[in-house]
């Protein structure tokens, strides 16, 4: 069975380089992406990228949120290591976002338009409609809305019926991968339910085959 | 004559290693601090924090904003790498400020509460008390805001009259090393006018000793 339309992102939130490329190795035939994040990389350094990336194409988790010359470094720097895409914040403006597909026009940037940890309440989910101007403006490819606020994910997808959502936070973090695709999410990112899993592959496949039940929004594309 | 008074901070924004401990080793008698970003860590590996600590304290700009447990993470690696400091956003919450301070009581946090480039106008120069409110809750040492923006920084200074404020955007982006602490910056954060001299060490000295003649705000500490 062809599973290149999984709708499984792997959160590969661990430290180690060969735990990482095993883990990754273990499940790839049910996921469609890898997100890594500031962690691993620094712990593994930047080569990381690339390693993983002979596996599936990568998204950097690096939540970027700097001036627009500092993105251009940065933006430079992971896609020579073969990133396919990256995730930076849109609340610094339009132009730091814009300033990555300048640099890398292949590079898919998601922008964070909301964020499911208590802080976000402080601010950022007051500023959610402002968050996806800026992400209009700066012409994303994708965002990123949290599977555990299910409200505010189908209200995120009414706003940008267009653009790919990924959201984290699904499985150990409380949301449920299928509620998350069904509320308009495109790809559920996953981490601890499947890493730390005694038998990761078929945590995966159980999920993969539950997420086939709902109707596709549209033809994905990798 | 003792110089470890001096209000300038060093930003090293190169990419190579030996370059990097080169410019930081000519002028390290006239500067406090040194910041570094990802470009360079990315470029060097994290292991560049320990080499440029061996010259001056450094303050890593990594503009973090993410959740709690991945800024537990990041603070973990870099505390043990020997960094002084980091620069937070406050926009995503005092959860995701506090956790570096609970992670790491030691490493102090700065955290952005203005910023100067043009995307800022779009929602964060709005947004200016609530990001003070939220560093104020997250109890941090320091706030970074801008040089090139005096009334912007003088407005902080009168809402944060106890903490440490660092400043960007001086010397060759346009702000005025001498007005910005006159303005209420204790430190001001200088990059490419110090290390694009052909004599970084002159050039360093004359703004040491320019901003010697301005009156300290108050005893500062290293």
């Amino acid at each position: 069975m062809d599973k290149s339309d999984s709708r499984i992102i792997l959160a590969l939130d661990v430290l180690e380089k060969e735990r990482a490329i095993q883990i990754s190795s273990e499940i790839s035939e049910y996921i469609s992406f890898i997100k890594i994040n500031w962690p691993l990389i620094l712990s593994a350094g930047v080569g990381i990228i690339s390693d993983i990336s002979r596996i599936k194409p990568v998204i950097c988790d690096l939540k970027l949120a700097d001036i627009p010359n500092t993105h251009r470094l940065i933006t430079g720097i992971i896609k020579r290591s073969g990133a396919y895409g990256v995730i930076a914040h849109s609340f610094v403006g339009s132009d730091s976002l814009q300033e990555i597909s300048k640099t890398e026009p292949s590079l898919k940037v998601f922008s964070v338009v909301a964020m499911s940890h208590k802080g976000a309440s402080e601010l950022m989910d007051q500023q959610v409609d402002k968050l996806i101007r800026i992400s209009k403006d700066a012409n994303v490819y994708g965002v990123v809305a949290p599977a555990n606020n299910l409200e505010m994910l189908k209200y995120i997808r009414s706003k940008l019926p267009d653009k790919v959502i990924i959201s984290p936070g699904a499985g150990a973090q409380g949301g449920d991968p299928v509620k998350a695709i069904s509320a308009g999410a495109d790809f559920v990112i996953i981490g601890r339910s499947l890493y730390e899993s005694s038998h990761p592959g078929q945590e995966a496949e159980e999920i993969y085959e539950r997420l086939c039940t709902i109707p596709k929004r549209r033809p994905l594309s990798n």
